[in-house]
């Protein structure tokens, strides 16, 4: 018998929004995102992290404050629900089936909404609860960080952590709605805000050298907290992450091939070897140089790019040598090896090994293999490099 | 500023094989559909419904036996894991869990393959399983009964049960591929093989009237287990089911339509209150004929098209009376009430209460009020006409 053919299309669509002072009880932002225009009430679960309460331990309260002041048009079911920042929300099972508790509870259906105000972790964690309850509740994610904000919010992916391994668990769903809050960004110790720019650095080397140069010139007023060149990198590295999506063609990553994922497969394996001592974007920033570092050793990157590379790297204040006790390799089969991440990282996507290296600021190539020898020697350089 | 908008589509396909004795060792079907005719090693792993093994207890030798005679194709990485089968795999979480412990232990990427071998449960917990772990490994469902061949392994929906809600946990995710086997439909039970029809009568009361007539010519066929007629009626229910699902332009059901769930509502509550000793081709039997009684006691459709649907379905063999037990309502709040699944389907669709009900045979239309009054007198009316 003839096999039957099924040809489907699915349209995704949502925006990215901006503002200042998001619970400023007269901001009409999330009135309009949740209710567009129309006055009918609107159930929303809302899910907080606790590191963006740090200096504004009145979070909670303004939320629902707002949703007082806007009662005909936002629900919000029980008060927010507080969870850790960082890795440990995505490592401990019992947040997202807390949500999901919740989700029954208050008998959210899928046309309610669930408001993740966090960082990159509680975004993930949450949007995998959001994803997975009811086949999927509307999820308006409100980052509070430079990295959640310029790179994790805007893109169709969420995750938990298991067995160890980062990601492992998750789903491609769209959010219903992104909004970037700057007043967030204020109250960021240096050290998250510096770990946010490592992404923006990776997106423009891929993707965009007149953002690099932007990047080059602004280098000093971000690293001392301009919040207009901070806007700018935001935005601009939102904007370059979802062109990518758009470009790409597959957005769910049926393919091997991660280009935005540059100098990430060891961003992710130093993570989890320093435990999560090292943030994301002090990995990635790590990550980064070792892969330029390499491309320039293997003859693909001049060394006036790689240079200039390590000095944007160093300039937002970024550490980029591989934590001394990692630089020794033991071997791609050994899980506490550096390079068990390339072994991870394919094992991650899937198919054949797909590394994106440069050819030059702006320009990436994807190679296949990676040379053990001369990844050691990229870290030697490294570390004498700076 | 501006908000950034993303328009993204996202492309899905898949096939719908048929094929007998797939585990045959010249059978070169499943080879085909892994292997897409190149010689590549593919990493599989096998879930196995038990309930398929009751008659054939060397399933699982027979699928070892095909992986080492195609090896230079498929890669079983391990022996086929056991699973029960019905609604007791997918309210117990362990299941999941040893599917995605699996997958790490044996470090399968998303380009490496989950067959699900079983009833519309064991494909519905697996294909969660399959779509969570690494943000979704390939999932080949085979389906081993009509009801799952017919209807459940076509879609793009995957689920377990939770918090004592059928489905609560899911996401929308298309399989790999699809291969329907009509061996395993010769040892089915006299049960298991009828339980499957009922969605037969529901897809064609809502979308084709011309298989409605070939269902009445062949009532008497099906009921006695001609082979033939059932391999029409499982071709011709998944071709409308996978047709609706390609018209609809919402295969991820972002609104609160579901034409396909006619009769489902209390389908699904009765499964519930009966704690699943109906099979769902039973219950979706007894809600195609109340929501049809319904129809025809509003003045929707006519009493000899109610007749020719009841007729139909007492032909094939299914009781039609809701349990008496059943019969009394106690209102929508009532979770041990039937009319709660009226509630309960509001709430996992979203939005505002959406119910199919019939203007005649293959034709239907979408209410968004059922009177409870009407309803206990359509019980009453079905509780007589039998």
């Amino acid at each position: 018998m003839r096999a039957l053919n099924q040809s489907l299309s699915v349209a995704i669509r949502y925006s990215v929004h901006f503002t200042e002072d998001l619970f400023a009880p007269d901001n009409l932002r999330l009135r309009k995102v949740v209710g567009h225009g129309r006055r009918h009430l609107n159930r929303l679960l809302c899910v907080v992290d606790r590191g963006a309460c740090t200096h504004r331990a009145d979070l909670p309260a303004r939320i629902q404050n707002y949703c007082v002041r806007h009662r005909d048009v936002l629900d919000l079911v029980c008060a927010p629900i507080l969870v850790p920042g960082g890795e440990r929300v995505k490592s401990t099972p019992t947040y997202v089936a807390r949500i999901q508790e919740a989700v029954h509870r208050h008998g959210l259906c899928r046309h309610s909404y669930i408001l993740a105000i966090g960082g990159g972790a509680v975004l993930d964690m949450t949007g995998f609860a959001a994803a997975t309850a009811h086949r999927g509740i509307r999820l308006v994610r409100i980052p509070t960080t430079v990295l959640s904000q310029n790179d994790v919010a805007v893109g169709v992916k969420n995750s938990v952590n298991a067995f160890n391994k980062k990601n492992f668990l998750g789903t491609f769903a769209p959010p219903y709605a992104v909004v970037n809050d700057s007043t967030f960004l204020e109250t960021l110790s240096d050290r998250d805000w510096r770990a946010g720019t490592s992404e923006a650095v990776k997106v423009s080397l891929v993707r965009d050298p007149v953002f690099f140069r932007f990047l080059e010139h602004n280098a000093q007023a971000i690293a001392g907290r301009s919040m207009n060149a901070m806007a700018y990198l935001i935005r601009r590295c939102a904007q370059l992450h979802m062109e990518h999506m758009a470009e790409g063609n597959d957005p769910f990553e049926t393919g091997s091939s991660r280009p935005l994922d540059f100098g990430h497969w060891a961003a992710h394996k130093l993570e989890q070897l320093t435990r999560f001592r090292l943030r994301h974007g002090e990995a990635v920033a790590i990550g980064v140089a070792l892969d330029s570092t390499y491309s320039m050793r293997i003859g693909l990157l001049s060394e006036t790019d790689w240079r200039r590379i390590l000095g944007l790297l160093s300039q937002l204040g970024f550490q980029l040598r591989v934590p001394r006790r990692f630089q020794r390799l033991h071997g791609r089969d050994n899980p506490d090896s550096l390079e068990h991440g390339l072994t991870e990282f394919r094992e991650h996507l899937g198919g054949e090994l797909t590394i994106l290296l440069l050819k030059g600021i702006g320009s990436g190539i994807e190679v296949h293999q990676i040379d053990d020898r001369i990844l050691a020697e990229s870290i030697a350089i490294l570390d004498r490099a700076q």
